[in-house]
């Protein structure tokens, strides 16, 4: 860990306001009336880039747009060789949404290069914001389209995926907003994971854990992976309900309960021992064609889902589903049927990154604590390239994707100080 | 005990084969594609009426429709004064049910007066057979609609009560189905117990203990009261699944298969102790409103219901129901709404009717056993307006309320022939 170079980054009120400001013109630009509403590659994206960089380039910062029609920032360190120093995070909100949901974490990244660049400090390496586009699958059912076209992985055939409120091509959409169609098509990378140092994600708070802990500022460990499966069923068998005794029936609803309630107790015995796990049944019903009060209900369907950040643990949980699933099978005359399962990789941190992040936090004497990212963010594809990746997540109320999100100043300013503090003393060994 | 007065009764098997094209009739025309669907006072009930009413009357016998729309049909006896003897059961059935239930007690009935029409016998007294509207609950979430309004106990309330398929009001189809609404709506009786000299209904057992013991015919010794939750609800908190750990959690899911576990534990627990009792969740889910594999389910309905010959077992049992709702509630922070209980009381079965039906067995040479009724029957509301009642179950495999019920006709006949051989020479003194 190197010593801070400067006195620690700390910005003045007029840095503040100019913020506070530009979130500000940001959500008038973007609202629809009842919240925020940033289509990807869609109108919305774009003004809000062409906001987002004319505030750069009043500032003096340099700006472009890459093939993908991704916005970079820079501030060119004094060795433009060595790989970049990036932040970032995307400009797109879902429906209705709220103003912070990925803004924020362009605006922090911002906010340390104006500073900077305010002040004539110039760090040894680039440093960048990247201004992602498409993060949010709510308009083409797919996410991180910006952050997969920069390593070559977005999957052309998704250039036809329709926008689900006005029915236009992806591929028109991007073509609108100025992407390359031609060179995503191709589906060549635009940038070397080489090249850049590290990436540092900072994003609002999508659950309540940091407002029930009262932290405003958390480095994330990593982010949790998962395994689905859409389409579990159990089977017993349908009977009238006063007829058979309690020792003869083939209860689905019985079992089913049972089985959630052995989950509980395997999801409490990990936790104990230190794992990462949440564990959800989303959704749960017996069949509405049998439906009656005095039936012995025959059927249950429900989904299950958990996630963690180990994939043992994501392989070691389906191992008890399958387990218990049999054995409640046995003991209550029933059959689960589980269906496919469905993975999506966890994303691993970099551990240097996050000790890093730790101890710049510390410096500032700012409370923090260490916390998985439940949901995914661009950060993900990052990691998963093989740039060392970190994110910082800020206290916020009343999760994301609904326009009550609340974010205070405050809490955004800590997060953007420990962004820029621990981004300008990242060494060459870190990585 | 009176001898029979003539040589025991015995079907011939022409009176056989007219019996089985009905049932073959009635399945035809209440075929649902993968069982049997006769909805309370609607089409598929009011189309099986006139096809047994039409049945009865190409034999000659009595035809009537009651205020409630009930069907009557009536073999007059030599003295039209005294009291009725009185059997039948309904002819409704749940969603994708069988044809037996109900309708097997309805066709008993009407081959004793056909019979005893055929070969120009008079009973002294009047033979009645009811074909009862509205027994099942799956459709307006209240069961005995019919044997309800035949004693003014029927609540006009319910008029309003919806049904979960079209969601027209009971009023609605009951008006339809040709019931007096506004006499309904009066809670008139529409006949007086004391002129009902007994009630004996026959039906298919929907457990499995005489499949299990290996006899045709049970003699039942009383009928399950039970108590009903029909619109139970768990309120938690929706949230995103990855976004909210184990500890934030308010989650529906889970707090209900706790509390079915509770009370599958305390069901255990009363079995032991030699109580009575069966307990039912046959309708369970979470909203489809917010359905999403990755969303916390906030909400969970169901029904309960569960069911003893004991009232104070069923008193007791809503004691812990109501503890464990809240004592979860506290521990999950969910809240239990368990909404209104509706309760209908066990009821006594006649002992010297169960006596002379016995007898009536063993006279006949048919194997033959006492044993409880778990479910509820019409014969329940007769029983408790004080009119002697007792019921014939005949042996069933499969269960009822599915469409692999299976009765043998020849058990069918056993049980048939005992009902008219018992109604015939049930003395004025039993009862």
């Amino acid at each position: 860990m190197n010593a801070l170079p400067h006195d620690p980054i700390r910005f003045d009120d007029g840095l503040r306001r100019w913020a506070e400001g530009l979130f500000e013109r940001l959500r008038e630009i973007s609202f629809d009336g009842v919240g925020i509403s940033r289509a990807t590659y869609g109108a919305g994206e774009t003004e809000a880039m062409r906001l987002i960089a004319e505030a750069a380039s009043s500032e003096g910062l340099d700006v472009e747009y890459d093939a993908a029609a991704n916005l970079l920032i820079s501030l060119p360190g004094t060795d433009a060789s060595r790989p970049v120093l990036a932040t970032g995070s995307h400009l797109d909100s879902v429906p209705q949404g709220g103003n912070y949901d990925g803004a924020a974490g362009v605006i922090a990244g911002l906010l340390g290069l104006v500073h900077l660049k305010r002040h004539g400090i110039a760090a040894d390496r680039t440093l960048r914001v990247y201004a992602l586009r498409g993060e949010e699958s709510a308009w083409f059912g797919k996410c991180y389209l910006g952050s997969m076209s920069l390593f070559g992985k977005f999957d052309p055939a998704d250039l036809e995926l329709t926008q689900s409120g006005s029915g236009e091509t992806l591929a028109a959409c991007m073509a609108a907003a100025g992407a390359d169609i031609e060179r995503i098509r191709r589906g060549e990378p635009i940038v070397d994971p080489r090249d850049i140092a590290c990436f540092v994600e900072l994003h609002i708070e999508q659950g309540p854990v940091m407002v029930a802990r009262n932290i405003p500022v958390g480095i994330v460990t990593g982010i949790r992976g998962n395994v689905r499966h859409p389409r579990a069923v159990c089977r017993g068998e349908a009977a009238h309900s006063g007829a058979v005794p309690r020792w003869l029936r083939h209860d689905a609803v019985f079992a089913v309960s049972e089985f959630v309630m052995r989950l509980d107790r395997h999801w409490e015995t990990l936790l104990q021992q230190g794992q990462d796990l949440v564990v959800t049944i989303g959704i749960l019903g017996t069949n509405p064609a049998e439906h009656a009060m005095s039936r012995v209900p025959g059927e249950v369907r429900f989904s299950l889902e958990y996630r963690s950040q180990a994939p043992e643990v994501l392989a070691g949980f389906e191992e008890l589903v399958q387990e218990e699933g049999a054995a409640i099978g046995r003991s209550r005359g029933v059959a689960f049927d589980f269906g496919p399962a469905v993975p999506t990789a966890p994303a691993v941190m970099d551990e240097r990154l996050v000790a890093h992040f730790d101890a710049v936090c510390d410096r500032l004497e700012i409370p923090h604590e260490r916390l998985p990212s439940g949901a995914g963010h661009d950060a993900a594809i990052f990691a998963n390239e093989g740039v060392p990746t970190v994110m910082i997540f800020i206290r916020n109320e009343h999760g994301s994707h609904n326009p009550a999100e609340a974010m205070a100043f405050d809490d955004f300013f800590l997060g953007a100080e420990v962004l820029i503090n621990g981004l300008l003393t990242v060494t060459e060994s870190e990585p």
